[in-house]
């Protein structure tokens, strides 16, 4: 009986401290130097591996660090009878509404705007901006879309949401198709899960759906953008910015455009970042779960991809 | 019968649109072009001008365009007989908190970082901060300082205050003496009026009672600031990073310093611009009840300077 962790990411050693103190008899190995593969039957997973899971005879849970489960799916070496299970945390919520409205506020502010204005020493006052001039259009209304949307709604703007299947929210407009959902849009918020039918959503077509003069936030997955499109868009004038935070290839390499481009702010996959210390409670919780036979919580439709 | 506006500012005839849109009867002149002195009654002012108000012998009412005043009362040729007033004005608390808001999440998800690392292509991820870790404290707790810091408060920041006469906020820790106040501050708001006693209280002393590696937000006046002990004490890493809205000197001059040093935001004295139509309905107001011979609304204490 044991847990693997399976990243290329840093900070191994703070999930290991946080998930033992939890629980000291969990044994936890680190992928690939597992010793004795049958023993594994939980796996914690953050980064996209070349890894072959059918050589772990009894993983019965494969566990993702963060909300999104794409890097998972994305391994076709998965049995059906391994349970796939996402992180759900206040703490993801909270982080993601403040980078959120943050870049919002930027926009509404024209801090982006002055921001660049400084580099040239230019004191130019632009004209304020109201709340009420902007519609805010959210794609992914699950855990983090459905709670930030409100929030946003609360803050005093006009929120539009669109999801896969219909979903009912408070002072907000639903939508499931999405040329009714872009109609109007001033902020575009993509929080969207990354499956085959999500892919590439963020492309040319669906830009000049949205209002002149729009700005896009992505925060979903980098393989939701046409990356080419947006650059082409941004640069007919028709959209006015881009805040990014995730990216196709991440680290974003040193060449790629993105980084150059006077109207995107690039951040490095840092909008809603999983604090260990937080989380380790529900995958410890879970593997114990697991170990018990039972099913554990959070688990995901495979077949939705989410 | 006449109202006069005094300013070097832009935009005049817009508020000379909004004026007569509430009131057609109303003759206003532009400042020096003014034909008849005595016919003036009421002053609309923005701009500190060289300007003689006893040759105004008719005039009772100085209006201020904005909250502060200090503009106003630097000018000695008014008599004791004249009213001033400032603008207390909802869109005035709206801008400066979104601005507030915006500013002080930017330090708070590391976006100012984030900016600054794009210049160089640089991708790092940086610790993630929580609401929790942060103490705001406001210096000023009038109009806009009392409203915005509740707000503050509301949205999960530790707030304190600090004003001249003892205030009594919910759930804010409020100070009439700056050492208690400054102790454990993370981020200093200063939205203080001007007057002679609280000229250069942003100084070097004050910033090294705050925590290390705290900001100071100016949105304020530029005279409440010491420049060089900000780029002093910013030098010395004491604080991280200042973001600066008003100035000595306004628009701030192409050589300043501060344009050019890396931990400062610069914006054009544009944290809270008075919204002429939102305005001019209270304006238009006091000038009836002038000629009524009332007593205008908002007037302020010419002796505490606010």
């Amino acid at each position: 009986m044991g847990m693997m962790i399976v990243t290329k990411e840093k900070g191994i050693e703070t999930w290991i401290d946080n998930l033992k103190k939890l629980n000291t008899d969990i044994e936890i190995e680190v992928y690939p130097e597992v010793k004795d593969k049958d023993k594994i039957t939980f796996a914690l997973v953050w980064s996209k591996l070349d890894i072959d899971f059918t050589e772990f005879k009894n993983l019965k849970c494969i566990a993702s660090m963060g909300a999104g489960v794409d890097h998972i799916l994305s391994n076709n070496t998965i049995s059906k009878n391994v349970y796939i299970t996402k992180v759900v945390d206040d703490k993801l919520v909270s982080s993601m509404w403040e980078y959120l409205l943050c870049s919002v506020l930027n926009i509404l502010t024209n801090h982006y705007k002055y921001i660049a204005q400084q580099k040239e020493s230019k004191w130019e006052q632009l004209e304020l901006n109201s709340i009420e001039d902007y519609t805010i259009g959210f794609m992914g209304l699950g855990q983090l879309g459905g709670e930030i949307s409100k929030r946003f709604n609360s803050f005093g703007f006009t929120v539009k949401g669109f999801s896969n299947s219909k979903k009912q929210i408070e002072s907000i407009e639903t939508f499931t198709n999405l040329d009714g959902f872009l109609n109007g849009v001033d902020i575009l918020i993509n929080l969207l899960p990354l499956t085959e039918d999500t892919k590439g959503v963020l492309n040319k077509d669906l830009f000049y759906k949205l209002n002149k003069n729009a700005y896009v936030i992505n925060v979903g997955r980098g393989s939701h953008l046409v990356e080419e499109d947006l650059l082409e868009v941004l640069d007919s004038k028709h959209l006015s910015g881009a805040i990014l935070d995730v990216f196709e290839k991440e680290p974003l390499p040193k060449e790629n455009k993105l980084w150059f481009h006077p109207n995107i702010i690039v951040t490095p996959h840092s909008a809603s970042l999983t604090d260990s210390n937080s989380v380790s409670k529900q995958i410890v919780e879970n593997y114990k779960r697991v170990r018990e036979n039972l099913i554990p919580y959070n688990i995901i439709d495979r077949d939705k991809g989410y």
